[in-house]
């Protein structure tokens, strides 16, 4: 009798995955337990006890293993034209009421990073990072602003349309938009120089998805996923988690990444995971800031779970649901500022460790 | 009939300190809640959400408020040469078996540091800090180390003995001798330039006196205040607790600060708490270290309590004493690194977010 082998069943998300059309790009783990032992040798010395560095040690193990291209044995750290690129993108779920803002203030802010006027400008200027801004789905037509000054960072248009729908309703995009959103991101990164990336977001509405898709893909309670975003107060913050709950229930079939991120994610969200894959991909360091880029963080692990090894969380924010994000991957951020704001800040705040990180290893 | 006043007894800890011939510099308090008001105005433009920069702002607010010289308004932040003075000393109590280093160890960390070979050295570099290495009281006589090449750090020669004395069996130092070793830091800070001043130390059992005086001076419990210091396994570190035990009994009438630094402290403790006296009294922005360097603070604030005002604390170490001694000062550090060394590096590694706040207010 000839034994037929066990039929093997395809993981029924990849499945889906691939009738969508996503195409994901090959990441490399990085794990590599010699170059870690060489490295802690190299960097006490015999002048300091075992772990005085503490985390600066393990960031430094992280990057060395991201930069460590086999067979060239691994010398030093070298940093090369670090991006910053800021995803804006509008949320329909905002018409609930769900942000201290109006949708407009999106695009306010918008024009605010265009002209050069706002702290991320400035700290991105101070620690020579290229700022890029990309429409991932801002709900107004985005063109130059009025004003005798030019604005003096670049505007990439990748608009996958204008606001998500409103995930109350309906899912917040179509798991085709999911996938033109993630190819976006992939093709944004693909074509920057240099070999760190990092990633911010700007847009009114954006907590509300990341604590959605918190609770979905992590298994957490939504109220404690939900937030007060940019400074909700409390009878606010209640009506924001009834509007999450909503979203929820209506969307409780959207189990696998790709679908949670097409029913409840958002179109910059989307576009910074397909980032993170590509940088992962390309070897780049990724640095990861707030609230809803961990949640594009959480949505790639994923899509490729090797991405993480790639990932540098720069910080935790002060939206609670952060904390609970970052448990969940594992990871403990550089910084602790109580930020209250995407736009990459607390990536450009913790810049100088990784610049530490690297002086360190070349005594 | 006459009304006599109601006779006002001096503090017993004053009438002490002034028996002791100890000269405190006048220290300012720098609260202003006008500025801070403007401050706040001109940080967000309306740019942002109130509290969108967390402890960044935090930050901001008492850089501005040190440098703030009434009667001419306060424009921008400039920090000018900034200064890292580490003070090594050596701890009698080591002959207990407190630490997990011989005491000859100190002396090898002074000579490697004045021959620039480690990390510290190279983050000062990084960072354009000055180093300035202060012989408090090594238990040997320093001297330039033999070798090709030269010494490239500074070093004062400022002993005030070779080690303390072993505190489980008498007093650490005379209160002379504490006095003379705090006019010996005062007078350190005095003649270095510049504006900022970060605080390292290094010394074999140092994490002893910290604990000590962090137990008397605040109240916490020995067991809690004692840890594991450069790397003690768990009998070691009851072995040490019950050597501290030992010493807090001897020394319980010592409950003044000064007295208590005198009983249980160490020279470089003392000095360090004569810096950052001194570089209050000049309005210096003082970057406080890690656990030892803490002790020191704690030391001061007993002296004088407005120079809490100048200190931006840096980081907190792994040492679990930390934790405590920064909660009794009612402080937030800056990174959370794990640190287990001294040295200032954790002020080196905090370093660019003050500069990323002298930055973000120059928009």
């Amino acid at each position: 009798m000839k034994i037929r082998p066990f039929p093997v069943r395809e993981d029924p998300a990849i499945a889906r995955e691939r009738m969508a059309g996503l195409r994901l790009p090959p990441i490399n783990p990085t794990a590599d337990t010699v170059l870690d032992a060489d490295l802690r040798k190299r960097l006490y010395q015999g002048e300091l006890p075992e772990q005085a560095l503490g985390r600066m040690e393990t960031l430094l193990l992280q990057l060395a293993r991201i930069q460590n291209k086999a067979p060239l044995p691994f010398d030093l750290l070298a940093f090369d034209s670090p991006q910053l690129v800021v995803f804006a993108a509008d949320h329909g779920i905002a018409d609930e009421g769900v942000s201290l803002f109006p949708q407009s203030v999106t695009r306010e802010r918008v024009g605010q990073l265009r002209m050069g006027n706002t702290p991320t400008n400035t700290l991105a200027d101070l620690h020579g990072f290229d700022l890029t801004l990309v429409d991932a789905g801002v709900a107004t037509h985005l063109q130059a602003p009025e004003g005798e000054r030019k604005p003096t960072v670049p505007l990439q248009l990748r608009k996958i349309g204008y606001a998500t729908r409103n995930m109350v309703l309906s899912p917040a995009m179509s798991v085709a938009q999911a996938v033109s959103a993630l190819h976006a991101g992939m093709d944004v990164v693909h074509h920057l120089p240099g070999n760190v990336v990092a990633l911010g977001d700007v847009g009114v509405g954006s907590t509300s998805s990341a604590a959605l898709l918190l609770s979905r893909l992590c298994g957490v309670p939504l109220a404690d996923a939900c937030g007060p975003g940019s400074g909700l107060d409390e009878p606010r913050q209640q009506q924001k988690l009834e509007k999450l709950f909503a979203a929820a229930t209506r969307h409780r079939k959207a189990t696998a990444p790709l679908d949670a991120l097409a029913a409840m994610g958002g179109f910059e969200i989307a576009m910074m995971a397909g980032a993170m894959l590509q940088a992962a991909a390309e070897r780049r360091v990724v640095l990861v800031d707030g609230f809803v880029s961990s949640a594009a963080a959480l949505v790639a692990r994923g899509l490729v779970p090797a991405v993480t090894d790639y990932l540098v969380f720069t910080h935790r924010s002060a939206e609670p649901g952060h904390r609970l994000l970052l448990i969940h991957l594992q990871a403990q951020p550089l910084l602790d500022m109580e930020l209250r704001m995407g736009q990459g800040m607390g990536a450009l705040l913790a810049w100088p460790l990784l610049q530490a990180a690297q002086r360190l290893l070349e005594r």
